[in-house]
């Protein structure tokens, strides 16, 4: 685990969008920043107090955080000097970039000399057993999609949230990189082995109180034939209870195939079901996750109630609506 | 590619079954060997011309394949010495083995000297892309089986030779490292980073003539949890057009999985079509090939006329029967 809080770094970024991760973090653990980190020119701004690496420390801050993608696939010089000027101030440094923090030598050197951690988090940190397919206790809700970048992840977390807000026990997992730096800990699943996939999904949701619920952050698509494999192994070593939908209605075709248009929500259902089902008999979809940012309030509120009528399940966008349906779905099984 | 023709190390194998390998390759590809290396106590014996290092280099030999299972998880060293003087003399070494030639020193000392080639098929050797889905020329068929270990490489291989035999344009695509080392070559998928193992199998599959058939090696299986993501991948990277289900009847649960019982190749064949429809809409099951090596002849006889008449498909053992009405139903396609 990455211990938190965080310092978060967003360096030189030229726009919010490029501190995706950072926001991230900030929208789903306040908590886990007490303020962000900025050189010259940065355009992005977390609305955070900004702070020196000293104010930072003093804040409480444990692990500077890069939550920012880099241009031009290197760790430019400005940077690295701030990182290793961190880990000599006592941080751990965590990271999702392409670019390993342990292939710059200055910062493998520097955390050597202060006895602290380099958390590259799209690396797996841990040798995962097989699978063993053995019924676990406490609930699991896995969410699937479509296609790629359907909001997963952003449906997941608004579970765990309303969940929280409940008083109900609730855990997000993440299984990519975004989700990892927001929670502290996860399983990189796209860069894990093949013969371990399921069995890391077994590691990262492990037995749990009755009355738990894991919300599994899901990845790729079983209909998106780069990546199909690892939404298999999701579904398999999550064995998971519910099942949530998730779609965005306005795309031409699967996010880089452009020979290959989307499925229906029945179509992701139908195939579902019985893959989900060899896992744990009493799978049940509970309700579907739509992300309506490409229509107008009204387009998506008609499209979600046209669905609703179809499917016979609950339909929301969790981000206009937020996810408090699923939740009562999840509740009542 | 691994060069041949071989000299196959049998080392001190207790039995045939230890050297699983070698003989895999003796039946499959009999001109890939020169002969046999045995150590004394060597229990094994493929009916190969015993050689020594320098008979096999004579008799054209280029590859030491390592065709036996060590036992106790090392190397040990009266197999280094061989390995070492088998490098001096300039053989090139190929191994399945999960102790890995590139972890010994002597033997990584001993390649560089001689400037020859250490393979560890249980290992990729190339960055493989991620799958981009493009439709591929050549035809391609791929066993799936209700189970691991049910058959799927031998049909695969019986299926390619018989190919062969009718003057047909036909290639074995191995993904796991007996396949491999039988062939030369291949792709070690349960060793493949997730992101990548359906671009692997494009990668294994290339264009190809329009009469050519690729029979690509089945892993695992879309019913058993520890491995199915592996078997998606190979369905979606493979974009087969013709699926041939695999079955042996007498299993009482999944490989490994007590609590697992196998599904039915009708259940196989309803979960497997709609998967392959994304990548490939023309995708038929074409037949049915059962291990019945558990029956009696009689038993194994009934058992094939009755799924034939269930199924209305062709259903034979190839051990027993040969590939041929495989092959005829391919042709007929």
């Amino acid at each position: 685990m990455i211990q938190t809080p965080y310092l978060l770094f967003l360096g030189d970024a030229p726009d919010a969008l490029a501190a995706k991760v950072a926001q991230g973090i900030k929208d789903w653990r306040p908590e886990n920043s007490v303020g962000q980190f900025r050189l010259p020119g940065c355009g992005a701004d977390m609305k955070l107090p900004d702070m020196t690496l000293e104010e930072g420390l003093a804040a409480g801050a444990k692990t500077l955080v890069i939550g920012v993608a880099n241009r031009g696939g290197v760790i430019s010089d400005a940077w690295k000097e701030v990182l290793v000027q961190a880990l000599n101030m006592g941080y751990d440094i965590a990271s999702g970039l392409h670019n390993l923090l342990r292939d710059e030598d200055a910062l493998v050197a520097a955390a050597r000399v202060n006895g602290r951690t380099l958390f590259d988090v799209r690396i797996p940190s841990v040798a995962y057993p097989i699978a063993n397919g053995v019924k676990r206790s406490g609930k699991r809700c896995l969410a699937i999609g479509t296609d790629c970048s359907v909001g997963k992840m952003y449906t997941g977390l608004a579970m765990d949230t309303e969940m929280q807000k409940r008083g109900m026990k609730s855990t997000f997992r993440p299984t990519g990189q975004t989700g990892i730096l927001i929670t502290g800990g996860g399983v990189p699943l796209d860069a894990v082995i093949a013969d371990f996939m399921a069995g890391a999904v077994e590691y990262l949701t492990p037995d749990n109180d009755a009355d738990h619920w894991d919300h599994i952050e899901g990845q790729g698509s079983l209909f998106h034939v780069s990546y199909s494999g690892v939404t298999m192994a999701l579904i398999h070593g999550g064995q998971p209870d519910a099942l949530v939908l998730c779609h965005e209605p306005t795309r031409s075709h699967m996010r880089g195939l452009p020979d290959y248009t989307l499925p229906s929500l029945q179509q992701l259902r139908d195939m579902a079901m019985p893959i989900a089902q060899i896992a744990n008999p009493n799978v049940k979809v509970i309700g579907v996750s739509v992300n309506t940012q490409h229509m107008s309030e009204d387009e998506a509120i008609a499209y979600l109630a046209d669905l609703e009528a179809e499917l016979g399940l609950p339909a929301v966008d969790t981000f206009r609506q937020g996810a408090g349906r699923l939740v009562d779905a999840l509740d009542a099984l």
